[in-house]
């Protein structure tokens, strides 16, 4: 019985989803609760590693068990045997041939920021910190150039094993409550640390070091080396993965 | 000289405000932070204890130095020092005779309530989570009972050290902001768990197992027996401290 999991987490404790030596990780984490649950050894594969820091509110996954338990169970039981930070949102069982991460057809992004430093200390690991003076329309102008097809090799950090860099970005855009600011962004897909890096172009305009127009010699040059760093991992969300 | 701090703390990691033997509080954060900063070993005085697993956007606390150090210094001299989930977001020298909890003239704390268990992870330590369908106008209605000048010996933990039980509530209501449930009240003082026993019996009415009118009842018998429990740590906030 093949289970599809959604899963939120808060991502400061853990080095990442993927599983790796002496880390603490959210895959570690959950295939462990699983083995709890059933007694089984499983991998337990999701639509994308996330980063250390990096948060959920709708990871998506997979895993393969031949216990006799109902899925509709997999949620209490797996959230019995997991951290108060890691929660299972839903489980159902699913054909054999569903997977997390090769069938997904659409990810969202959230990226959390907060305007000045009042009351830092309860977000400081949930979003990045900005200048109260930094301007939010540029912000969204640069947001808007990023919509559509185009080739992400400038917003690709080396590591990832994608075949090619051209994706589809179907939403882009930014949204302001109060002295938060939130780009929310929505694709067919997303290379290595992509997000973070559209992010540190849009912030960079906002701040007035480049300007949304840069976007075009951008997806042109393909070259990394344009935008100066990424924005910082504790902003950022995976909000939700469609299969439709 | 006397300094006067505000404080923003995210109090899931910390036993609490007030010093004690092995554990690991913010007030000791903070005199560690002073005697990093200026060597000088002080006592910092709050406007009041918060419990374990509580939070602060506005704590006030204040202490006496003889270092030759600029007020506006303390601000990112003791920022340098603190951990993340600690931030002073003000410090500035007051007069001899400010004290950070015999000067205040009123306090504002926020409950903050979740609806749900979407985004479960993300709250866990920041919020209660409440039933979906919970009644949101019978919990108004029970704040707005709360308001005014009443003895609150009903809702108060033993262990405090006050004198008379009577309080001024100025204000007391519940804010709906989509999922999030925000209950806010601000008062001349507050007695041991007063918050929190408050928050209660508004859940309580909500829930149903309790009705706004009996606060005449709470009031007038003093008994705290008759609200069973309180409200979790972990929603609670001190978000204000007024001294003018």
């Amino acid at each position: 019985m093949r289970i599809k999991l959604t899963l939120c987490y808060d991502g400061t404790g853990y080095s990442g989803w993927q599983t790796q030596p002496e880390k603490d990780t959210v895959q570690s984490r959950v295939e462990s609760a699983v083995f709890s649950l059933t007694g089984e050894t499983v991998r337990v594969t999701a639509s994308g590693r996330t980063d250390a820091g990096v948060h959920a509110v709708g990871q998506v996954a997979h895993f393969d068990v031949s216990a006799n338990i109902s899925a509709d169970r997999f949620k209490s039981g797996l959230n019995h045997f997991l951290p108060q930070d890691i929660r299972v949102s839903a489980a159902e069982a699913v054909p054999s041939d569903f997977h997390a991460r090769k069938s997904a057809k659409k990810k969202t992004y959230v990226y959390r920021m907060h305007l000045g430093d009042e009351g830092e200390a309860l977000f400081a690991t949930r979003a990045a910190k900005l200048d109260p003076n930094i301007d939010v329309d540029a912000m969204s102008a640069a947001a808007e150039k990023l919509k559509g097809r185009h080739d992400f090799a400038a917003f690709r950090s080396s590591g990832g094993s994608a075949k090619t860099s051209v994706r589809t970005v179907f939403d882009s855009e930014i949204v302001r409550r109060g002295d938060e600011v939130y780009y929310i962004v929505c694709a067919d897909g997303f290379l290595y640390n992509m997000v973070r890096i559209m992010t540190r172009f849009i912030i960079s305009c906002g701040e007035g070091t480049m300007h949304p127009s840069d976007a075009d010699a951008l997806f042109k040059s393909g070259d990394r080396g344009l935008i100066k760093g990424l924005a910082p991992a504790c902003g950022l969300y995976l909000y939700k993965v469609e299969y439709l």
